[in-house]
């Protein structure tokens, strides 16, 4: 530990920084300590240990008094962090008081205190997670409602297809971050889960008094008592990951989009400003989209450790080598990345610059061609489906052969002019005129949004 | 099409029967096709297209009058197999009624036809599976019940550690299991909701019939009707593809526990035999663990394919370049994969042969060794703990060094044997005496189960 | 095999022609049984078997006259293809000569005839991979020279830079093309090797004519002989996959870059038009980029394919469960995707519509800033850096405030306008005045495309 | 940085001291660092630069003189590291030269920096593993020789197959090490090469001395000059994390054998013994696989971080907004994880326990049923195959049903006693007379190697 791991530099652009405080070494020992400060409270509490045992455990556990350089370089051969852990605490524990300190750790395993360690670190994280996705929810429903009417092309294949509303855009990155707020509550009891067992799973060295030192462990540390001991079953390690996964896809998605938006010819948004943000002393016009990089780096990074989270489960009987221990840097690591995406993105979205003059702008970088079907579509009411259809097409034709807007042909066409004047065409040209249900499909995503909202 | 994809062969081991059908060539096609039979009743119901033209679309929605090879062909330049497919559709309906044929696929995309398709095929996937589950749960609750006194080695590193029950070990299965169910329920409306946007997202080409075509459309198709369209959010379908990869990852757990059980030399278990399976004419003494390599397989193509599927959510605008058309193999890959590894372990759970003799008969593999700590608690409730944790581990050293059994060297030992009789060394020294809650887990799991399957 | 596989539909678009044929199902058996006719000669040679057997072998090498439903319908319960097929053979040779039946598949095991099998057709897909590549590369060396003078901007974060050329951006990626043809090269001799160890590695079947048999046999099938058996040494499998992935990296990072340039705002670049390839018949501006799309969509399907890859490698003894069978399927789709995404990129860069005015046009949109950096270096010489920096920089400023140019800006400014006249900045913000090595780079690359081909 | 990552802890078990220093917060900075000082000296030799100014700007590169922690805080805002560095030193360097200092990082841009630097990191990595690479060589050549006769059962499917020697399997571990030694060669002029292209890749802010300044750089940090600035082609770092994950993969393949052969029941390995490595104080009999376990558990992160830096090579023009970004912690995990399996791998080889015995004993576990296959061709050979082949399987039948050896079953037998007597049937049920290859192939191996070693 004399020399400084990379993520203390990167840290600060892959992870945020209470997160960084979540999955730091000290809380890493402190979520392991939590567990055998509770341990041995619940143990008192059934009579398996000396009450007097409890208190003075309780006040060795604190990472603090770890030394944690000694703790790191002891892992390596024992194989994991909780078996030296509990012997250093053993040690600190027997300072304070020596009779105490023979009921550190009293019929649990390493893997009951790291895996219950995990979790406690997790429900900080879900927490933390929740709050920003909440904010990242009101900052979209804020989009949403205020440009409902911002007319924009919508852009399929990356080519201008119709007009949708930037409005419209933003209702479905929000119904989106809805769901995942919909799944992340619904993993919380699966996942908050006390993991003990003892050696073997089945907490034989502590007697018949297994199931009651069972229950008041999860209820001192506010856990679901699972039905299993789940040391070798990791679905519940392997979900987390999965569904932030998701969670960093869709902030993904929204930085895909954000940033082609904020390219210097499209120029549509841009990034809010900041000092030492996104600037180039040598190139004065650009502001690049840090955030987004941010955010798209991440989404670049999570989908493999999902993987790795999901193929690690294969695991051996009531211990595994190798998958389990893949999961301790992993999980930590999807955890601060996706975490790090929502805060960028949580701040992108709510300082962001929109510029709704260009958006227009843009829609008339065809010349009109983008509203041939609502021309298509009126034609068709008075000349038929078919004559209308093969007029616009030809129409159209010509437009991009000539370079001229599509107006102009229109207008000049004989048969065309005599079914639609120059400000019926004028109007079916308008994009603000075709916009279908951009509003209503809005709508319905505030909806939900707002009793969502209410109900928490 | 002349010559036979790979799958052909392969389906076999890394499918199933049914799932082969589901995601077929053809039952891909049908799955477009049942898209536009409902969308023209939908259309002809709200009055967008003649009520006349519904049934004459209908009759033309059939995968057997659309030439596949054609289709495949076309596809390439297409980009999408919905674009020739609406071709060939509108032809073939021509040729049943030209003026119905001119509203086929009527202000949809391609998209449209393509998302809500795979949804509809997912949806007999998710059922197929569910079945399978129920299956499975089932052959493990049987398991749990029978095995609750079955007494065998717990494994750690994979190395003995403590005895526990082949009840128990099937209950963390289990346990697992029915968390599978829960999140296979839960996706469910989230899954399988219509995709209908039209060009762009907004339905602009039905004018301000959208929302009721959209709403008719649903209900036609028995699919949620979402607040927006989802053609550009995919966290849909990575769910399902998340959500069958820990379904994966748990049959893999169970492939390496059971196969490392049939092991020659542990031989606790075998697959059931049968004609053809897993047999070896040069080695007659060979069961081999076909079901159980197949799982295994399976588990470890699934995860990679699910970060394809998270890493491809990355898309886009209104429509992706890439990470949508990606999706198209993918998807129906991991619920074959995941559907072939359940039937497998379906089928060697089901069939399983249990050797309980030689459960018992490995636990004595280290002699007594594994009893030490039961031995060391017994003996610390009379001569305090510190001293019978010196003397077990000094006889436990002894009998290593001699070869003997713990037994013979703890009745060898004045004070141990002092302190406790033959008798009492041999009641210490059972396994079947030490096994904690394993009992209870397995009864928590049953009752789990029991009450599912009531409400189900 | 009724239903036809999805990849019969979709193969059109992942895989070529060539492609599905060396990865069909005939074909996978047709390696098989090239295996088996070589074992036969060979071992007829050393003597195992009677010469008059070998012919007879032969001729029932013949994958016409395999019943692939029946040979698909086996493979669950084996485990594997080669079990069944081998009992086919036999019994399509026992037809012809029953005497020569009994010496089919002497001595060998069934991984010998699948990754052997594999292997020739990993040589036929290399073989069509490395045509492919070389007719890519004379497309990019023809747009290296075409275009070594057409000058465009450079991006960094999707933002504008500083001026480039096409033939540079066109050199870049020859550059890396030129590399994977070095690495395919190289990994030839370590990939077409022979797999020949009968069932445990030590062809202990075969007497002492087993190191005869596995050199007569890699000389039949023109592959190396390895040092030892690789059956549960899968770096060789891996390999091919890891290096395909990394050539569809390459082809997918230029499809981002053409698909990029062809948006309807850039317009810099289109793919070749072609009957019903990427248009769209309700936005008749449309020009799809279904060529880069395809390329994207392997791009993002190809990498995590090669993790299976890597992780299957953790392979259990002589042959492995699990690891080696999620190998069968993989590896011809890490291959065929591949050659569809090579394929793909040759033709639309053979095709490729160069709007050089575009680009140039294109140069101005930040109406002279991106030659801010120009102007600096020349101001710099003449009035000392630092108050070159402050000029310019608050020149660049105003510019952008106003929306100017920022030649006006400049002839403007008095201390600038004395320093330098209205010609002399003309030329300092003419991005084709301040291209460096653009050219020279693009020479490099040529001599060694050039010095490649003469060696070829 | 007040918080100690995880890493601080974890980096024991997946990486060495060696390692953590190459990749260390204050390494990535001296990388960069490094870079500057040589750009310095090369502009100064070229006369792009004052040639005093080479001195002072090379005495501030040294990354002690940098406050790590307002680095990394700023390096969010700034979207990279080098950004805010290149301000640090500048300061650093004002402050003992400031005209010196107006010629840091001059002409280069921020990703010149970063990569150049992670390659001169990278070169130290592979030197590391290039040693340690040799030393398990040796390691595992000193195996094959010492094993060549250590007759153990080879496993197929995870059951007993036929006799091999643990020489053997040694053998194909060391095979596949050679060939990963071979492609580690292979890759270094193409990874060890220079970065070094300016904002957009053409050098132009130093006019016509840009090619000049470049080669006198590579010159000086002793990388190859490539022929086109590699910004945005990253197969070069691609090219690395791949070998290295086939390098991982086959140490994981080791492991998976080795621990299979260290369970209880199989116990004919064990991995060294050490102080607090790998014992359980609860479980005396326990010698758990760390090693192993460590290696497994890097062979299962490996994978999955290949596809990440495959998956970010598809990287957006001249600077990539995600892809690039992406590489920045994904490498040095790739590097570490495979040093850490690396060199756990070479503890466990150099100090591996063999119990030769238990090898021999465990042939036996079917009671000779491994060695039909030997008396069906010795009885073959007198009795025709077929009537032998009918004897023998009969012979085992009887043999599993009535548990009796196999010989005593072949003794008893009539017709075949009758062809071979007991001697005979000894012979050929002892499995070091049915070896094959077994030898040859190691010794094809070792000459390999030691035609390897010579050449180094």
């Amino acid at each position: 530990m004399t020399f400084l791991p990379l993520a203390s530099l990167t840290g600060s652009m892959f992870s945020t920084a209470a997160m960084q405080q979540v999955f730091s070494a000290q809380a890493c020992v402190q979520g392991m300590l939590d567990f055998e400060a509770a341990l041995a409270r619940a143990e008192a509490l059934a009579g398996v240990i000396p009450a007097s045992a409890a208190e003075p455990i309780r006040k060795a556990c604190v990472s603090e008094r770890i030394d944690l350089q000694a703790l790191s370089a002891a892992a390596a051969a024992a194989g994991n962090l909780a078996i030296p852990l509990v012997k250093q605490l053993t040690a600190v524990a027997a300072g304070d008081d020596k009779e105490a300190s023979k009921y550190v750790h009293w019929g649990a395993t390493s893997q009951d205190a790291i895996d219950t360690g995990m979790v406690l670190q997790l429900r900080r994280a879900l927490d933390l997670i929740d709050a920003d996705l909440d904010a990242l929810a009101d900052g979209l429903a804020e989009l949403v409602q205020h440009h409902a009417d911002t007319v924009m092309i919508g852009r399929t294949w990356m080519q201008h297809a119709l007009p949708v509303t930037f409005g419209l855009k933003a209702a479905g990155w929000l119904d989106a971050v809805l769901r995942h707020q919909e799944r992340l509550q619904a993993l919380r009891p699966r996942v908050l889960a006390l993991q003990f067992g003892g050696a073997a799973g089945t907490l034989a060295s502590l007697g018949d008094k297994g199931m009651e030192v069972a229950q008041a462990l999860a209820e001192e540390l506010q856990l679901q008592l699972p039905d299993t001991p789940w040391h070798a079953s990791r679905d519940r390690m392997a979900e987390v990951g999965a569904v932030l996964g998701m969670l960093t896809g869709t902030l993904g998605k929204m930085a895909r989009d954000l940033s082609l938006q904020m390219q210097t010819e499209v120029a549509e948004l841009s990034e809010p400003a900041g000092e030492g943000r996104g600037g180039s002393s040598t190139m004065p016009h650009k502001r690049n989209p840090v955030g987004c990089a941010a955010v798209l780096a991440c989404a670049a990074r999570v989908p493999a450790l999902v993987s790795t989270m999901l193929s690690g489960m294969v695991q051996e009987h009531e211990r595994a080598l190798g998958g389990w221990q893949a999961e301790w840097d992993t999980l930590p690591e999807i955890a601060q990345l996706a975490a790090a995406a929502l805060q960028q993105m949580r701040q992108v979205v709510a300082g962001l610059n929109v510029d709704a003059g260009r958006m227009r702008a843009n829609l008339d970088t065809t010349r009109g061609l983008i509203m041939a079907e609502a021309v298509m579509l009126a034609l068709g009411a008075k000349l038929g489906r078919l004559q209308a259809h093969h007029l616009v097409e030809d129409a159209c034709r010509r437009a991009v052969a000539s370079g001229k807007h599509l107006r102009e042909v229109l207008e000049q066409d004989a048969t065309i002019s005599a079914k639609l004047d120059a400000e019926q065409i004028d109007k079916l040209l308008d994009p603000a005129n075709y916009l279908g249900q951009a509003e209503a499909f809005g709508e319905r995503v505030l909806h939900t949004w707002r009793h969502r909202r209410a109900r928490s």
